[in-house]
């Protein structure tokens, strides 16, 4: 069997098993690509959506805007060659010398500074965090100092300290996000996130 | 907080909701940075151990031996820098030009060749496989053949066809394994796995 083969039946048989628990049609394939990321069906009521979340992060990627993500984990998981099509690049920023330079003077994480040199040097463009709390904080700040406007906020860290605040933080900002509430969520996550956007534009699947 | 006062703190609270489920002292740290890595309990019953298998996994690593993954995102996962202190080195053929090809022409997925690919170029390395069945289908070919003595088989992959199955296949044979039972699992959870072995090697945490 081929691995799209596989993959649409794996689709299949989450829609089966999620029974008559119906993801809304424009949520509904990036819901089961996180299901079928990480086979845990919890995932169906964690994750919350803003206002057209799916339709506004397409549009950020098909108009080149680029993605930051906070770990080169997420960064390897994203199909970036379909991102290419749409001239749109992900970024990481973790693993930069000035951002270790500076954390070390400041005090900070390396999460954290990484975020502000992608609102410094991208400006407003999509955030796929699926492990530092602090990253989502970091965002946080800068929006409420009205020095980020953020095209798309894949709030999506796992963990079991500060990581289900750090969502809370995200979900009250009036910004476009996709969210995992609670301690679930990963690497895995952000990038099955930004692919399952990616692959209904080019009409992988179903 | 600094990031390693909020992993000892969170591998406490893991170990304070296991309760009573202890894992065994030799497989602890395994068991509870996969947990961490996912936040997901299922884990405390899914892993299944070969014999020492820990202790199998990092005698391999200090003795240089090299670890190969299926997907550029375990190997992003994986610490690199811990690993190379060791003398050795992660690899990944699932982009090589060569294995795409010749998947290409024999009808195999690429996950199946690059494996193929690794036994022949690195022979009884350690596979850290989050991905592909196939990948793991492969191996036990290799090794039912008389082709192939793994250093260890880590097998978790994360799916809804075929990862049982591989799983099983894997459990079946005389090889050292470590492996997620059932459908869960990922990429993010091979790299824990070897990750939590490295830290427990330069004793990063309790």
């Amino acid at each position: 069997m081929k691995p799209l083969d596989i993959e649409r039946q794996s689709f299949e048989i989450i829609a089966r098993e999620l029974g008559g628990r119906k993801p809304d049609p424009e949520v509904d394939l990036v819901v089961r690509r996180v299901i079928h990321t990480t086979a845990d069906f919890d995932y169906f009521d964690n994750l919350v959506f803003s206002p057209h979340a799916v339709p506004a992060l397409q549009a950020a990627i098909r108009e080149g805007c680029p993605i930051v993500t906070d770990t080169t984990m997420a960064m390897a998981g994203i199909n970036k060659r379909i991102l290419a099509r749409f001239g749109s690049q992900v970024h990481c920023f973790i693993g930069d010398e000035e951002v270790a330079r500076e954390a070390k003077t400041r005090g900070l994480t390396r999460s954290w500074v990484s975020m502000e040199k992608a609102a410094q040097t991208l400006g407003g463009c999509v955030f796929a965090i699926g492990n530092a709390p602090t990253a989502l904080f970091a965002i946080s700040e800068l929006v409420r100092a009205g020095k980020l406007r953020p095209r798309m906020v894949i709030g999506v860290p796992v963990g079991f300290v500060n990581v289900v605040e750090a969502k809370e933080e995200i979900l009250s900002l009036d910004i476009p996000h996709i969210v995992a509430r609670g301690r679930k969520g990963g690497s895995n996550v952000a990038a099955a996130i930004v692919n399952a956007a990616l692959y209904q534009m080019v009409k992988r699947e179903e």
